[in-house]
């Protein structure tokens, strides 16, 4: 299995950059200051990039919610109990949930996938795809074994792929279990060499003593697992979690499609740096969508050079961040396909088109 | 007419408390950890205090783009002609800026006033206001008289009054004037006390050697006027813009009729401030869109307690980021009709539902 995933790294290309200098100068025929719109300008410029077109339009988007349990809850590092899991999963099969308001004003479609739920799960909108019953205690062991990551993995690229066979061609990761910025952050720490106390956060809201517990925890996990940083299937079978690698998956597979995709919160920016460690030409798909409130985000962010467009202080995950930036990938595209030029409108350009510090 | 603007100011009544505590009760039974959605919490909350209202609908909405001249122009302060504000109230009118581009997305209309263009315009969709042809020259005395930024801000009370006769409940504010982010800094300069070196920025894209010199501008044209900052209409007249009163007028006649006023960036900011100053209570109708590039814009924000809720580095100007933040109220609006509660869905909710530290 672990071929599949050698080639699919190897099927990710770079973005293109005929199309990226294309769409650039057409920006700067548009009737406004060079540069003036800002990350709309630079996203129009990565998804021609992404596409090789200039003009480009997402009307089909899918938002992927990987959901999933993690054994390290026993130690007590969420506000919520484990049995939330389930229960939201039937929230979103049920539309009631906050990613599936945002997503119909997005026009996007919500899969719900049960990629690692501990608990029996049916319903005929669930996509069943269990690789186990939740992750092990990563405190006392390993989460899961080399091999379950890489079936992980493996479906989020099968998915995605499936998706794009009926005209998905934008993708948004979300993600529903309860303790996973636990397993988050200790994958950012073994990755990056941030400590535990800057990549644990407070989640859907520790006090102060059981985020200093939920800290501790991080540490012993990561002391007992001793993952080998140099091989990212290693750290997130150590350390990680199902719905992360069932994300990391997603990503890779919308980069090998060249497809662009969305990049919800902490977690999945998680997911986004194991896919970035094994395929460093992903990050090139990846568009952040927003600063979450949750505390290793934003070093997570710079770590992969994306910049967060939404600053809504929001920690929920599940999506909901990444469908409200949708938002912006169709502002960017109008921008592209509606705006008059600077000829076509008889508007007069600057007397000094040169900004010398941007 | 002094007068009239002091009945408007009286007429601005505090938000409703009861309002925006019932929308807060309703908030924390929706199926996520309480204020897990951050900034549109806080919005849905403002929004209930505005209209009275737990849920909200703003269906029509208005941005008001309000163009206009500056004499300062004449002492080479911006990268742009000044003939460029009328041509671009041609491109308005025709649909091809950037605002009519991201206001169509948004279902917005909008509307676009000569209030001061320092040229002869005609067109059929053009509202026609003008209160003089452009500006003075505020380096060399005062740009306006008092009772024409008086005449200014009564005629966007009037432009609010009737369009809220058709229905309208929600304002964006928008501007075109070349030289306008001039008079901007001045004001901003003159009400706050913050220096010219942190008030003034590159607009469309000054280089080192301009930016020194629009310092050294607003330096003069306060030294020259000498306004006296405890009166806000004598500031605004002698370092503002026709356009800027414009916009006071429009943020204080949508707090006068309760609807809530998205504000844009940088000079809309400063008509903010100048409403502010005039009527405390009509902070509370405002709602902060962008963070722009222009360099005085987070302090300004900072200074009426506003949090922007989009960082895209776009210093366009026209109502563009302002359009861009109706997704997030529509958003806001949604979340408080559609979210499933606890109760309804069967999750349960947080072993520890207070945070301690957030």
């Amino acid at each position: 299995m672990e071929q599949s995933i050698v080639e699919l790294v190897s099927s990710i290309k770079p973005l293109d950059k005929v199309a990226m200098a294309a769409a650039e100068e057409h920006l700067n025929r548009l009737t406004k200051p060079p540069g003036s719109l800002g990350k709309l300008e630079a996203l129009a410029v990565k998804l021609a990039g992404i596409t090789g077109k200039v003009a480009n339009a997402f009307p089909q988007r899918t938002v992927m919610v990987m959901a999933a349990d993690h054994g390290v809850c026993e130690e007590g590092v969420s506000a919520f109990p484990a049995e939330v899991t389930p229960q939201m999963v039937h929230n979103f099969l049920a539309g009631g949930a906050a990613v599936n308001v945002l997503a119909r004003q997005a026009g996007a479609e919500v899969l719900c996938i049960d990629i690692g739920v501990n608990a029996e799960m049916t319903h005929p909108a669930l996509i069943q795809r269990k690789v186990r019953y939740g992750t092990a205690n990563m405190a006392k062991g390993a989460a899961m074994s080399r091999e379950e990551a890489e079936e992980a993995i493996l479906t989020g690229v099968s998915l995605v792929e499936e998706a794009v066979s009926r005209g998905v061609n934008l993708f948004v990761t979300g993600e529903m279990g309860i303790g996973n910025t636990t397993a988050s952050a200790a994958l950012m720490s073994a990755f990056t060499g941030i400590s535990p106390q800057e990549s644990v956060g407070r989640g859907t809201g520790l006090n102060d003593e059981r985020l200093r517990h939920k800290v501790d925890v991080v540490k012993r996990a990561l002391e007992k697992n001793r993952p080998n940083t140099a091989d990212p299937l290693d750290v997130l079978a150590k350390v990680g979690g199902l719905e992360i690698a069932g994300l990391t998956g997603i990503i890779l597979g919308a980069a090998a499609n060249r497809c662009p995709v969305v990049i919800d919160g902490f977690i999945s920016t998680v997911a986004a740096l194991v896919a970035r460690n094994l395929a460093p030409e992903a990050a090139g798909y990846m568009i952040a969508s927003h600063l979450s409130h949750e505390q290793g985000h934003r070093s997570l962010l710079q770590e992969l050079g994306l910049a967060p467009m939404l600053h809504l202080d929001m920690r929920l995950g599940e999506g909901t961040g990444g469908v409200l930036a949708l938002h912006l990938v169709d502002a960017a595209c109008r921008i592209m396909a509606e705006m008059a030029t600077f000829e076509s409108a008889g508007v007069s350009s600057a007397s000094e088109p040169k900004e010398e510090n941007r």
